[in-house]
Protein backbone atom coordinates (compact mmCIF):
# COMPACT_ATOMS: atom_id res chain seq x y z
CA UNK A 1 0.00 0.00 0.00
CA UNK A 2 2.58 2.60 1.11
CA UNK A 3 4.48 1.42 -2.35
CA UNK A 4 1.74 2.11 -4.21
CA UNK A 5 1.19 5.58 -2.93
CA UNK A 6 4.83 6.39 -3.10
CA UNK A 7 4.71 5.56 -6.23
CA UNK A 8 1.62 7.49 -7.24
CA UNK A 9 2.90 10.57 -5.34
CA UNK A 10 6.81 10.48 -7.59
CA UNK A 11 4.07 9.92 -10.90
CA UNK A 12 2.16 13.10 -10.08
CA UNK A 13 4.99 14.84 -8.74
CA UNK A 14 6.75 13.81 -11.89
CA UNK A 15 4.61 15.91 -13.95
CA UNK A 16 6.46 18.92 -13.00
CA UNK A 17 9.55 17.79 -11.27
CA UNK A 18 9.79 17.71 -7.13
CA UNK A 19 8.79 20.68 -5.53
CA UNK A 20 11.56 23.05 -4.46
CA UNK A 21 9.01 24.74 -1.88
CA UNK A 22 5.89 23.30 -0.47
CA UNK A 23 2.96 26.07 1.07
CA UNK A 24 0.63 24.76 3.60
CA UNK A 25 -1.88 26.95 3.32
CA UNK A 26 -4.78 27.75 5.88
CA UNK A 27 -7.57 24.99 5.03
CA UNK A 28 -8.22 21.83 5.96
CA UNK A 29 -5.19 19.99 7.19
CA UNK A 30 -3.83 17.43 4.50
CA UNK A 31 -4.80 13.82 5.78
CA UNK A 32 -4.33 11.74 2.34
CA UNK A 33 -1.39 10.23 2.27
CA UNK A 34 -0.32 12.02 -0.90
CA UNK A 35 -0.03 15.67 0.01
CA UNK A 36 0.55 14.74 3.65
CA UNK A 37 3.86 12.81 2.13
CA UNK A 38 4.62 15.33 0.00
CA UNK A 39 4.40 17.71 2.52
CA UNK A 40 6.86 15.21 4.87
CA UNK A 41 9.75 15.20 1.96
CA UNK A 42 9.29 19.01 1.63
CA UNK A 43 13.11 20.32 0.99
CA UNK A 44 11.64 23.90 2.46
CA UNK A 45 7.83 24.92 4.14
CA UNK A 46 5.95 28.01 3.98
CA UNK A 47 3.39 28.30 6.26
CA UNK A 48 -0.07 30.66 6.24
CA UNK A 49 -0.78 31.86 9.58
CA UNK A 50 -2.94 29.38 11.54
CA UNK A 51 -2.11 26.13 9.13
CA UNK A 52 1.21 26.73 11.02
CA UNK A 53 -0.46 25.40 14.36
CA UNK A 54 -1.55 21.80 13.44
CA UNK A 55 2.24 21.34 11.61
CA UNK A 56 4.41 22.40 14.70
CA UNK A 57 1.59 20.03 17.24
CA UNK A 58 2.71 17.15 14.47
CA UNK A 59 6.27 17.92 15.83
CA UNK A 60 7.24 20.01 12.44
CA UNK A 61 9.08 23.47 12.16
CA UNK A 62 8.29 25.57 9.31
CA UNK A 63 11.08 27.25 7.40
CA UNK A 64 8.61 30.49 7.53
CA UNK A 65 5.33 31.53 8.29
CA UNK A 66 3.33 33.45 6.10
CA UNK A 67 0.60 35.93 7.45
CA UNK A 68 -0.21 38.81 9.99
CA UNK A 69 -0.17 36.26 12.71
CA UNK A 70 -4.08 36.50 13.43
CA UNK A 71 -5.11 33.14 13.43
CA UNK A 72 -1.92 31.58 14.98
CA UNK A 73 -2.04 30.75 18.02
CA UNK A 74 -0.44 33.11 21.09
CA UNK A 75 2.65 30.70 22.22
CA UNK A 76 3.28 30.11 18.53
CA UNK A 77 3.10 33.51 17.75
CA UNK A 78 5.61 34.33 20.05
CA UNK A 79 7.91 31.02 20.00
CA UNK A 80 8.03 31.25 16.15
CA UNK A 81 8.36 35.01 15.76
CA UNK A 82 11.73 34.49 14.34
CA UNK A 83 10.34 32.76 11.54
CA UNK A 84 6.64 34.45 11.35
CA UNK A 85 7.04 36.93 7.97
CA UNK A 86 4.38 39.52 8.30
CA UNK A 87 3.40 40.74 4.63
CA UNK A 88 0.97 43.51 4.69
CA UNK A 89 -0.89 43.92 1.90
CA UNK A 90 -4.74 44.05 2.17
CA UNK A 91 -5.08 43.21 -1.91
CA UNK A 92 -4.04 39.59 -1.80
CA UNK A 93 -4.83 36.33 0.28
CA UNK A 94 -1.86 34.35 2.43
CA UNK A 95 -1.05 31.69 -0.16
CA UNK A 96 -0.20 34.38 -2.68
CA UNK A 97 1.70 36.25 -0.32
CA UNK A 98 3.84 32.94 0.16
CA UNK A 99 3.92 32.21 -3.56
CA UNK A 100 5.49 36.04 -4.15
CA UNK A 101 7.86 35.08 -1.21
CA UNK A 102 9.12 32.31 -2.70
CA UNK A 103 9.21 33.31 -6.68
CA UNK A 104 11.35 36.38 -5.12
CA UNK A 105 14.12 33.91 -3.61
CA UNK A 106 14.25 32.27 -7.43
CA UNK A 107 11.59 29.20 -6.25
CA UNK A 108 9.03 28.82 -9.22
CA UNK A 109 8.54 25.00 -8.35
CA UNK A 110 5.96 25.19 -5.95
CA UNK A 111 3.49 22.73 -4.44
CA UNK A 112 0.39 23.67 -2.25
CA UNK A 113 -0.83 21.79 0.17
CA UNK A 114 -4.34 22.15 2.70
CA UNK A 115 -6.15 24.72 0.04
CA UNK A 116 -9.42 23.53 0.13
CA UNK A 117 -11.83 22.39 2.55
CA UNK A 118 -13.58 25.00 5.11
CA UNK A 119 -14.94 28.45 3.35
CA UNK A 120 -15.79 27.70 -0.25
CA UNK A 121 -15.07 30.71 -1.27
CA UNK A 122 -11.50 30.74 0.18
CA UNK A 123 -11.56 27.01 -1.92
CA UNK A 124 -12.62 28.98 -5.24
CA UNK A 125 -9.61 31.91 -4.39
CA UNK A 126 -7.07 29.65 -4.06
CA UNK A 127 -7.76 27.28 -6.32
CA UNK A 128 -8.27 30.29 -9.39
CA UNK A 129 -5.29 31.79 -7.74
CA UNK A 130 -3.13 29.28 -9.74
CA UNK A 131 -4.00 30.73 -13.52
CA UNK A 132 -2.39 33.66 -12.10
CA UNK A 133 0.91 32.18 -10.65
CA UNK A 134 1.45 30.23 -13.61
CA UNK A 135 1.19 33.80 -15.66
CA UNK A 136 3.55 34.96 -12.85
CA UNK A 137 6.29 32.17 -14.22
CA UNK A 138 5.51 29.31 -11.28
CA UNK A 139 5.50 26.00 -11.95
CA UNK A 140 2.57 25.24 -9.41
CA UNK A 141 0.11 22.87 -8.71
CA UNK A 142 -2.46 22.19 -5.81
CA UNK A 143 -2.54 18.89 -4.30
CA UNK A 144 -5.62 17.84 -2.06
CA UNK A 145 -6.86 15.03 -0.13
CA UNK A 146 -8.82 14.36 -3.87
CA UNK A 147 -7.05 15.04 -6.27
CA UNK A 148 -4.26 17.44 -8.08
CA UNK A 149 -5.28 20.81 -9.45
CA UNK A 150 -2.42 21.68 -12.50
CA UNK A 151 -3.06 24.97 -14.25
CA UNK A 152 -2.49 25.03 -17.83
CA UNK A 153 -1.62 27.11 -20.73
CA UNK A 154 -2.03 25.28 -24.30
CA UNK A 155 -1.81 21.79 -25.39
CA UNK A 156 -0.50 19.25 -22.47
CA UNK A 157 -0.22 15.67 -22.53
CA UNK A 158 -0.29 13.90 -18.84
CA UNK A 159 0.57 10.66 -17.50
CA UNK A 160 -2.74 9.22 -16.07
CA UNK A 161 -3.75 5.45 -15.68
CA UNK A 162 -7.49 4.51 -17.10
CA UNK A 163 -10.20 5.12 -15.12
CA UNK A 164 -8.76 7.72 -13.43
CA UNK A 165 -11.43 10.71 -13.08
CA UNK A 166 -10.58 13.94 -14.63
CA UNK A 167 -11.97 17.32 -14.96
CA UNK A 168 -10.71 20.69 -17.50
CA UNK A 169 -12.22 23.62 -16.20
CA UNK A 170 -11.87 26.28 -19.01
CA UNK A 171 -10.25 30.05 -17.92
CA UNK A 172 -10.93 31.52 -21.41
CA UNK A 173 -9.04 28.82 -23.51
CA UNK A 174 -10.66 27.76 -27.24
CA UNK A 175 -10.10 24.77 -29.39
CA UNK A 176 -10.53 22.40 -26.51
CA UNK A 177 -10.03 18.68 -27.92
CA UNK A 178 -9.35 16.03 -25.91
CA UNK A 179 -7.41 12.82 -26.63
CA UNK A 180 -7.16 9.66 -24.40
CA UNK A 181 -10.79 10.95 -22.33
CA UNK A 182 -14.17 9.03 -22.23
CA UNK A 183 -16.27 12.64 -23.11
CA UNK A 184 -15.67 14.58 -25.66
CA UNK A 185 -13.87 18.15 -25.13
CA UNK A 186 -15.34 21.85 -26.37
CA UNK A 187 -14.67 25.40 -25.44
CA UNK A 188 -16.97 24.95 -22.44
CA UNK A 189 -18.54 28.17 -20.54
CA UNK A 190 -19.59 26.52 -17.16
CA UNK A 191 -17.20 24.91 -14.79
CA UNK A 192 -19.25 21.61 -14.63
CA UNK A 193 -19.18 20.67 -18.76
CA UNK A 194 -15.72 19.57 -18.10
CA UNK A 195 -15.63 18.36 -14.99
CA UNK A 196 -16.24 13.78 -14.24
CA UNK A 197 -14.31 12.87 -17.36
CA UNK A 198 -12.04 9.69 -17.66
CA UNK A 199 -8.78 9.10 -18.82
CA UNK A 200 -8.96 5.67 -21.40
CA UNK A 201 -5.55 4.88 -21.03
CA UNK A 202 -1.95 5.89 -19.66
CA UNK A 203 -1.92 9.22 -20.61
CA UNK A 204 -4.57 11.78 -22.07
CA UNK A 205 -3.98 14.85 -23.68
CA UNK A 206 -5.47 18.33 -23.93
CA UNK A 207 -5.57 20.30 -26.98
CA UNK A 208 -6.04 23.76 -26.54
CA UNK A 209 -5.19 27.80 -26.99
CA UNK A 210 -5.22 29.33 -23.89
CA UNK A 211 -5.58 28.52 -19.98
CA UNK A 212 -7.28 26.04 -18.20
CA UNK A 213 -7.25 23.92 -15.02
CA UNK A 214 -6.57 20.23 -14.91
CA UNK A 215 -7.95 18.51 -12.05
CA UNK A 216 -6.80 14.38 -11.43
CA UNK A 217 -7.87 12.79 -8.80
CA UNK A 218 -6.47 10.24 -6.97
CA UNK B 1 -27.98 31.28 20.56
CA UNK B 2 -30.80 29.10 18.77
CA UNK B 3 -32.93 32.31 18.34
CA UNK B 4 -30.23 34.05 16.46
CA UNK B 5 -29.42 30.74 14.49
CA UNK B 6 -32.90 30.79 13.70
CA UNK B 7 -33.51 34.92 12.84
CA UNK B 8 -30.43 33.95 10.55
CA UNK B 9 -31.63 31.28 8.82
CA UNK B 10 -34.97 33.27 8.15
CA UNK B 11 -33.42 36.13 7.24
CA UNK B 12 -31.58 33.87 4.28
CA UNK B 13 -34.65 32.16 3.15
CA UNK B 14 -36.55 35.34 2.67
CA UNK B 15 -34.26 36.11 0.39
CA UNK B 16 -36.29 33.73 -2.00
CA UNK B 17 -38.95 32.92 0.45
CA UNK B 18 -39.51 29.33 1.85
CA UNK B 19 -38.43 26.73 -0.15
CA UNK B 20 -40.94 24.31 -1.53
CA UNK B 21 -37.90 21.15 -1.92
CA UNK B 22 -34.71 20.51 -0.16
CA UNK B 23 -32.17 18.36 -2.10
CA UNK B 24 -29.57 16.59 -0.18
CA UNK B 25 -26.95 16.10 -2.37
CA UNK B 26 -23.72 13.71 -1.84
CA UNK B 27 -20.94 15.77 -0.44
CA UNK B 28 -20.09 16.33 3.15
CA UNK B 29 -23.94 15.95 5.42
CA UNK B 30 -24.36 19.44 6.56
CA UNK B 31 -23.03 19.76 10.04
CA UNK B 32 -24.03 23.56 10.22
CA UNK B 33 -26.80 25.10 12.39
CA UNK B 34 -28.75 26.81 9.00
CA UNK B 35 -28.02 24.11 6.51
CA UNK B 36 -29.44 21.95 9.28
CA UNK B 37 -32.54 23.60 10.39
CA UNK B 38 -33.76 24.13 6.72
CA UNK B 39 -33.35 20.22 6.07
CA UNK B 40 -35.44 19.37 9.48
CA UNK B 41 -38.05 22.37 8.16
CA UNK B 42 -37.69 20.97 4.64
CA UNK B 43 -41.66 19.87 3.58
CA UNK B 44 -40.12 18.14 0.80
CA UNK B 45 -36.82 15.94 1.03
CA UNK B 46 -35.21 14.87 -1.76
CA UNK B 47 -31.90 12.29 -1.05
CA UNK B 48 -29.28 12.46 -3.89
CA UNK B 49 -28.23 8.40 -3.69
CA UNK B 50 -26.09 7.76 -0.46
CA UNK B 51 -26.82 11.01 0.80
CA UNK B 52 -29.69 9.68 2.17
CA UNK B 53 -27.87 6.89 4.23
CA UNK B 54 -26.80 9.35 6.63
CA UNK B 55 -30.71 11.24 6.36
CA UNK B 56 -31.99 8.11 7.60
CA UNK B 57 -29.52 6.99 9.98
CA UNK B 58 -30.89 10.29 11.79
CA UNK B 59 -34.38 8.74 12.09
CA UNK B 60 -35.38 10.65 8.95
CA UNK B 61 -37.11 9.31 5.77
CA UNK B 62 -37.01 11.33 2.25
CA UNK B 63 -39.92 11.76 0.37
CA UNK B 64 -37.81 10.52 -2.56
CA UNK B 65 -34.26 9.27 -3.68
CA UNK B 66 -32.95 10.42 -6.97
CA UNK B 67 -29.67 7.72 -7.94
CA UNK B 68 -28.53 4.48 -9.32
CA UNK B 69 -28.78 3.39 -5.93
CA UNK B 70 -25.12 2.25 -6.01
CA UNK B 71 -23.24 4.50 -3.32
CA UNK B 72 -26.57 3.96 -0.78
CA UNK B 73 -26.37 0.59 1.71
CA UNK B 74 -27.33 -2.81 0.43
CA UNK B 75 -30.01 -2.23 3.52
CA UNK B 76 -31.47 0.93 2.61
CA UNK B 77 -31.58 0.43 -0.95
CA UNK B 78 -34.05 -2.66 -0.06
CA UNK B 79 -35.90 -1.19 2.49
CA UNK B 80 -36.16 1.93 0.36
CA UNK B 81 -36.66 0.38 -3.04
CA UNK B 82 -40.29 2.11 -3.12
CA UNK B 83 -39.07 5.72 -3.35
CA UNK B 84 -35.68 5.07 -4.90
CA UNK B 85 -36.02 6.89 -8.09
CA UNK B 86 -33.75 5.80 -11.03
CA UNK B 87 -32.78 8.28 -13.51
CA UNK B 88 -30.09 6.67 -16.12
CA UNK B 89 -28.90 9.82 -17.54
CA UNK B 90 -24.84 9.82 -17.62
CA UNK B 91 -25.12 13.72 -18.77
CA UNK B 92 -26.29 15.11 -15.80
CA UNK B 93 -25.23 14.59 -11.90
CA UNK B 94 -27.70 13.68 -8.98
CA UNK B 95 -27.68 17.00 -7.93
CA UNK B 96 -29.29 17.98 -11.68
CA UNK B 97 -31.43 14.88 -11.20
CA UNK B 98 -33.20 15.91 -8.45
CA UNK B 99 -33.58 19.51 -9.85
CA UNK B 100 -35.29 18.37 -13.20
CA UNK B 101 -37.56 16.01 -11.03
CA UNK B 102 -39.20 18.57 -8.51
CA UNK B 103 -39.30 21.18 -11.92
CA UNK B 104 -41.10 18.73 -13.54
CA UNK B 105 -43.41 18.40 -10.52
CA UNK B 106 -43.72 22.42 -10.67
CA UNK B 107 -41.56 23.21 -7.55
CA UNK B 108 -39.35 26.00 -8.31
CA UNK B 109 -38.73 27.06 -5.03
CA UNK B 110 -35.57 24.84 -3.85
CA UNK B 111 -32.86 24.37 -1.55
CA UNK B 112 -29.66 22.38 -1.76
CA UNK B 113 -27.66 21.30 1.00
CA UNK B 114 -24.61 19.27 1.75
CA UNK B 115 -23.22 19.90 -1.86
CA UNK B 116 -19.77 20.62 -1.37
CA UNK B 117 -17.12 18.91 0.67
CA UNK B 118 -15.22 15.96 -0.47
CA UNK B 119 -13.98 15.98 -4.02
CA UNK B 120 -13.49 19.64 -5.41
CA UNK B 121 -14.70 18.98 -8.79
CA UNK B 122 -17.66 17.94 -7.19
CA UNK B 123 -18.05 21.02 -5.22
CA UNK B 124 -17.15 22.78 -8.46
CA UNK B 125 -19.53 21.07 -10.52
CA UNK B 126 -22.46 21.90 -8.25
CA UNK B 127 -21.86 25.32 -7.57
CA UNK B 128 -21.52 26.36 -11.11
CA UNK B 129 -24.78 24.18 -11.92
CA UNK B 130 -26.99 26.96 -10.32
CA UNK B 131 -26.24 29.64 -12.54
CA UNK B 132 -28.19 26.64 -14.96
CA UNK B 133 -30.79 25.63 -12.76
CA UNK B 134 -31.53 29.88 -12.45
CA UNK B 135 -31.93 29.49 -16.30
CA UNK B 136 -34.41 26.78 -16.60
CA UNK B 137 -35.99 28.95 -13.99
CA UNK B 138 -35.37 27.72 -10.42
CA UNK B 139 -35.26 29.82 -7.62
CA UNK B 140 -32.49 28.07 -6.40
CA UNK B 141 -29.33 28.79 -3.52
CA UNK B 142 -26.95 26.22 -2.30
CA UNK B 143 -26.47 26.64 1.50
CA UNK B 144 -23.18 25.08 2.76
CA UNK B 145 -21.29 24.88 6.53
CA UNK B 146 -20.10 28.45 5.82
CA UNK B 147 -22.49 29.85 3.44
CA UNK B 148 -25.30 30.15 0.81
CA UNK B 149 -24.78 30.44 -2.59
CA UNK B 150 -27.37 32.52 -5.10
CA UNK B 151 -26.98 32.57 -8.76
CA UNK B 152 -28.30 36.03 -9.84
CA UNK B 153 -29.17 37.75 -13.13
CA UNK B 154 -28.61 41.61 -13.41
CA UNK B 155 -29.06 43.82 -10.74
CA UNK B 156 -29.83 42.66 -7.24
CA UNK B 157 -30.40 43.97 -3.56
CA UNK B 158 -29.52 41.31 -0.67
CA UNK B 159 -30.35 41.81 3.05
CA UNK B 160 -27.37 41.72 4.95
CA UNK B 161 -25.10 42.88 7.99
CA UNK B 162 -22.08 44.78 8.43
CA UNK B 163 -18.91 43.29 8.49
CA UNK B 164 -20.52 40.15 6.70
CA UNK B 165 -18.05 38.63 4.40
CA UNK B 166 -19.30 38.57 0.40
CA UNK B 167 -18.25 36.96 -2.42
CA UNK B 168 -19.30 37.85 -6.26
CA UNK B 169 -18.33 34.87 -8.81
CA UNK B 170 -18.74 36.33 -12.31
CA UNK B 171 -20.06 34.15 -14.80
CA UNK B 172 -19.70 36.39 -17.61
CA UNK B 173 -21.61 39.55 -16.08
CA UNK B 174 -20.59 43.13 -17.57
CA UNK B 175 -20.95 46.30 -16.00
CA UNK B 176 -20.50 45.14 -12.75
CA UNK B 177 -20.45 47.70 -9.74
CA UNK B 178 -21.58 46.94 -6.10
CA UNK B 179 -23.12 49.64 -3.32
CA UNK B 180 -22.50 48.91 0.07
CA UNK B 181 -19.29 46.57 -0.34
CA UNK B 182 -15.59 47.55 1.10
CA UNK B 183 -14.12 46.80 -2.01
CA UNK B 184 -15.38 48.06 -5.34
CA UNK B 185 -16.44 45.25 -8.44
CA UNK B 186 -15.59 44.97 -12.01
CA UNK B 187 -16.13 42.79 -14.80
CA UNK B 188 -13.76 40.22 -12.96
CA UNK B 189 -12.20 37.84 -15.21
CA UNK B 190 -11.36 35.59 -12.21
CA UNK B 191 -12.69 33.89 -9.69
CA UNK B 192 -10.48 35.14 -6.96
CA UNK B 193 -10.65 38.72 -8.05
CA UNK B 194 -14.59 38.95 -6.26
CA UNK B 195 -13.56 37.05 -3.39
CA UNK B 196 -13.56 38.40 0.14
CA UNK B 197 -15.48 41.34 -0.49
CA UNK B 198 -17.07 42.70 2.81
CA UNK B 199 -20.81 44.21 3.34
CA UNK B 200 -20.46 47.79 4.87
CA UNK B 201 -24.09 47.94 5.70
CA UNK B 202 -27.77 46.32 6.25
CA UNK B 203 -27.49 45.84 2.87
CA UNK B 204 -25.54 45.55 -0.77
CA UNK B 205 -26.44 45.97 -4.15
CA UNK B 206 -24.58 43.99 -7.21
CA UNK B 207 -25.63 46.11 -10.30
CA UNK B 208 -24.67 44.21 -13.15
CA UNK B 209 -25.92 42.95 -16.62
CA UNK B 210 -25.61 39.13 -17.10
CA UNK B 211 -24.82 35.89 -14.75
CA UNK B 212 -23.07 35.66 -11.21
CA UNK B 213 -22.66 34.03 -7.80
CA UNK B 214 -23.60 35.79 -5.05
CA UNK B 215 -21.78 34.04 -1.73
CA UNK B 216 -22.86 35.16 1.76
CA UNK B 217 -20.99 33.86 4.69
CA UNK B 218 -22.75 33.41 7.64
Amino acid sequence: MKEDIDKKSVDLCALYGEPEAVILANGDYPTHPIPSQILANAPYVVCCDGGADTYIAQGHVPNIIIGDGDSLSEENRRKYSHILHHISDQETNDQTKAVNFLMEQGKKNIVIVGATGKREDHTLGNISLLIDYMRAGANVRTFTDYCVFIPCRHTHTFSSQPGKQVSIINFGAHGLRGEGLVYPLSDFTNWWQGTLNECTGTEFTVHAEGEYLVVINY
